[in-house]
């Protein structure tokens, strides 16, 4: 470390610029509106998260996208992840914030604002492409609205963003390295397909034969375990999994997804727990997206009413179409359909649990 | 006071049945899941917070249904849905509870529970039905879920309390007898739609004279502006009104949906602030159980991918579909579309402010 | 209003300073470590929501300092100072944030910043200068420090604000200002003291005569319930409150003090409904900033250990020292030592009711 | 799986039990206070967290009880103190549920509950007993309480607790049984004592040449950095550490100690991912307990003034002097004074490396 001048606080943090960029339009236009200042402080805010945000996923990109990637930079990943989640929680809580203003309070200014539009926000787009939206996953409202009201050299860095590997690509592509698809001298996936088929065979039983069940119970549930029984067909044959894939039911490659729900079902062990931690962070990821745009159009209903927003959008109606939309890891968010409990899955063999275990010789009193 | 006996803490709270009352069913078949537990106690603490909602809204609904509200319980009323959305909060955050537990986790235990599920829960329904949710209002499977899943007294408790006034109807009752569908010698209304003439028609020539509107824009901002029209129209038309009512689409009554637009238009004259502060807090409790269905219904699906819930219910898909409906306040909700911005709202002559404010002169130096 | 061009997102939130104004010291010394970011992001939102906090608080200084208050305007008091706790929270809960950079990512940069420190904000300094924090309420340590550190037009800038009236002042003011330190023809002090005396004696003989206490516990009783007739008795002297004002125990005048009494025992009339809600507001203001103290002196302290801050300051200790120190409103969170049972408060006369309440007839069916 | 008989929510919550446990004392007495439900409810709730903060200490205390603990189970007991942090943060936001009680409702029935107090929670004693508070670490005052107001049967109940091996033993010796103080063939310890040596050195060179510091800061500086010193050759001295612990600074064995520093700086190694999440999350559990304390403390400053609590306790005060005692892991919390830059940090030889890392060969392209 060389030798520096002494910093002072204000100009480390560059506050002259910070705090002298609110400038409200009401003023403008003769009459300042108290309320208009928490609108743009607020906004501006969730910018400052979202350059944030995009900070750690770019450095997540940049980790994983060698051809390697070292079992120490798990922690790293990891920890980054849980950063992210951490400040989605701060965006979604904020939310209460911009509650405090009430319609009344909103009106007086809103006029002054058309067209702009939180819709307009480059960054958010520059997270949905980091994570792994591509315009194809957008509803066509979403890409219309994008191409005709983003600035050109916004759309055009959104644009390049979008040819960017992605999260999702990176993860894809780490996962099928992964040789958990198939063993050498071990037949896993047969294995777990024997397992699979003693456990719905159970569940048959138990349907077929409980006294508690009455008849159009019983119904139900066994073709709850037809369909069961045909999610769990489709993991495992290739074709199937390809049809519902073009479908566009499933995102990651058959490959992957095994990877996935190896990982899942042996996350204790050592080799493992990261790369657990490391997806559950990225379904967290997903999640409180999710719940924001959620809590979002909440918001945006209750302030505007069944108006029209002020980038004439169709608002909340909109913001609730998103709502389940716009989510890249939604194959890691019903992983959950293709597992089953511990003590019934397939019992790995010494081998393999050498291979995924330390060991800890030396731990040992 | 009388003189009492030293009361002990673990007594008082009657710990001992509290703290006994969690016996897993896994234990019952040889083998204790050691999370099966928070799956008891979490869900206890939820049944422990419906008994406390159930307790303000009870009360609530005594004072309410006195022929004459008196103005010092409007506080009373106002701090105790306060309390019941600070509950609803721990009620969504507590779900980070149960998130901790995986589906691995889950899965050991979830097939002792069969069909026991969370639809179950009686009080839940209560809360529903003390706010004002009627069978009309549910969706078909939800109605059928109750018919067959509650026990035959639990369906009877519920129905009884179907038959109760539900707070939807006092405040509506409250709210028409108020007197600001029409005061004595002044038209309101009349001048209320003469500003929301004079704002629509500004609003109208600054769409068509706007140079910075595309025309595709311009087009979309006057069809928005014909909605807008249309609405403020039905307000003030009884027919419209009935129309809208007889579909469904509101539920207030006409003369409770103008005194609630005339409280929040000058809810800052003393007379106004609590009932204001009412209004917005049923506005709350409604936005926050329907934040909490939400996230409810993500966590199901996280925990338990696209399969059955243990209830035999179809689960998260389910939650998403009851997430917007069961809302008992939807017309204050929406009642942002009915605002304008203040300075644009008819001045109220000095009588019926007189009226509204408290004379403070004590107050001044 | 007038036609205006149409207004774009990223330039109406000026987001090309906002989010260029990210340089971290790091990278100037050849090597950018990944968290500094963070660090300059998260405090970059704290100056954020500082200046928001003194936006509603100037604007509220500029409503009382008014010589009389409109009833109309308490509402839009309540109303900032709710926004101002709520935006509170949100600083509190965004240690968290921080809290994800552990000491090691601290390290690698923390030499580039000395002698920058948090404490050298000049905002925060304005917040407590704005709610009624003077140089005579701060620890010697905190004065020098400011006298030491910030720049000179920074202490400047505080000085004034120094010189301004606080909240606390235009409070104390206004509490004075208030009927209720005497009525006319009714001795409502002296009907307060009949039923603090009774509360008293009543206590004395449950203590004397309950079966259940121990000797010990007795002794201890009546040592309490002395202590409680002492801080009673100055409350209505004037020459005992004098003194205890003079020891710097009580900030607020008698005069302000009784009105503040009153109002928490008579809360639930319209009159004085919002002064409660007001009084309750501002207690929370500072029972936010305590937490928020304590929560950064626990995150600090975890972050560096018992080593010192970049500012070379005491660190976390000088933190916990100013927890409990710097609070504007410790009188109105020390109020409750003042109150009784609703049940054994006076009883008001019907005049003094009525100029309490709004006589709500027409609300009447 | 047997079959069993159809299981019905409300039964196996054991809800009649749990429903109807509260029976407020002020009934008893005349006259039903409304608020009083709310107080035996969220005591009731917080002892229902309380008996599931149990159940996860005592299964990480049976795992961690074995004489060699394997890498899978550190993946329970890191899930299980995650879920013991996530159920404190739901504690800690309660305590805004009850601060929607104010003092005078709270007044209306104190008297009833004299002397219960939660200072007589026997769980939350239990709780502090599996965690390693002994009563040694207790104050006088609360030792003293614990003696004279717990029941004898649960005050033998506590004292056996206090018998068995806490966490804290637990970690103690699962520390000291790493490899960590010595490697074979390598001088950790000694590369540590000279990376420490030149980071001081190069501090002490920049302190003295630094142009930006006056002669007042510079001089505070190198003593600061003398007392870094000093901390830094107790960590490594054997004869000064054993005095630090004899005089309560510290409670770690030295041997202990060492591991923890290893694995703090090493952390991102796969051996010690898991390690290094788990002494965090131990730290995140003392953490939030004092961060409870500290809420609790101004909650019942808030509500009771300066009165005495029904516990005939010293209340609030009481409270904040056990905020800072009462720790377990303080030492823990204190780690980062050991720490250095990862730069600065001994590079380790191969060996070692291959020691702490999992050949993910497997996983490479």
């Amino acid at each position: 470390m060389k030798i520096h001048p002494p910093l002072y606080y204000g100009d480390y943090l560059q506050l002259p610029k910070i705090l002298n960029a609110q400038a409200p339009e009401s003023a403008k236009y003769g009459q300042e509106i108290h309320d208009e200042t928490l609108f743009i402080v607020i906004h501006q805010t969730y910018e400052l998260w979202f350059k944030q945000i995009l900070h750690e996923l770019d450095s997540i990109r940049q980790i994983m996208a060698r051809p390697f990637v070292p079992s120490t930079d798990l922690y790293i990943i990891n920890a980054r992840l849980k950063r992210v989640t951490t400040i989605q929680q701060i965006l979604i809580d904020q939310i209460q914030v911009m509650e405090t203003m009430t319609t009344l309070d909103f009106m007086e200014f809103r006029d002054y604002l058309v067209p702009a539009s939180g819709f307009q926000s480059l960054q958010f787009r520059l997270v949905e492409a980091a994570l792994g939206i591509r315009p194809e996953h957008r509803m066509d409202i979403e890409k219309q609205f994008i191409n005709s009201r983003l600035k050109p050299e916004d759309r055009k860095t959104l644009a390049q963003a979008e040819n960017n590997t992605s999260i999702f690509d990176l993860l894809e592509d780490w996962l099928a390295r992964m040789p958990f698809s198939q063993f050498e001298g071990y037949d896993f996936w047969g294995e777990y397909s024997l397992a699979v088929h003693k456990m719905l065979k159970q569940d048959y039983e138990i349907i077929l034969n409980n006294p508690g069940l009455d008849e159009p119970l019983r119904a139900m549930e066994l073709k709850n375990l037809e369909t069961t029984r045909e999610t769990f067909a489709t993991l495992l044959n290739a074709d199937k999994f390809a049809e519902q894939r073009a479908q566009g039911k499933i995102r990651l490659s058959q490959k992957a997804m095994l990877s996935a729900v190896f990982i899942f079902l042996y996350r204790d062990y050592p080799a493992l727990q990261m790369p657990f931690e490391i997806l559950s962070a990225l379904v967290e990821v997903d999640e409180k997206f999710t719940t924001w745009r959620f809590r979002h159009a909440l918001m945006v209903h209750r302030i505007l009413g069944t108006k029209i927003g002020t980038g004439g959008s169709s608002g909340h109606e909109y913001l609730k179409l998103t709502t389940e939309r716009n989510r890249a890891f939604l194959d890691l968010f019903n992983l959950a359909t293709f597992l089953m409990p511990k003590s019934m899955a397939p019992a790995l063999p010494g081998s393999i649990k050498d291979q995924l275990d330390i060991v800890y010789d030396a731990f040992q009193s």
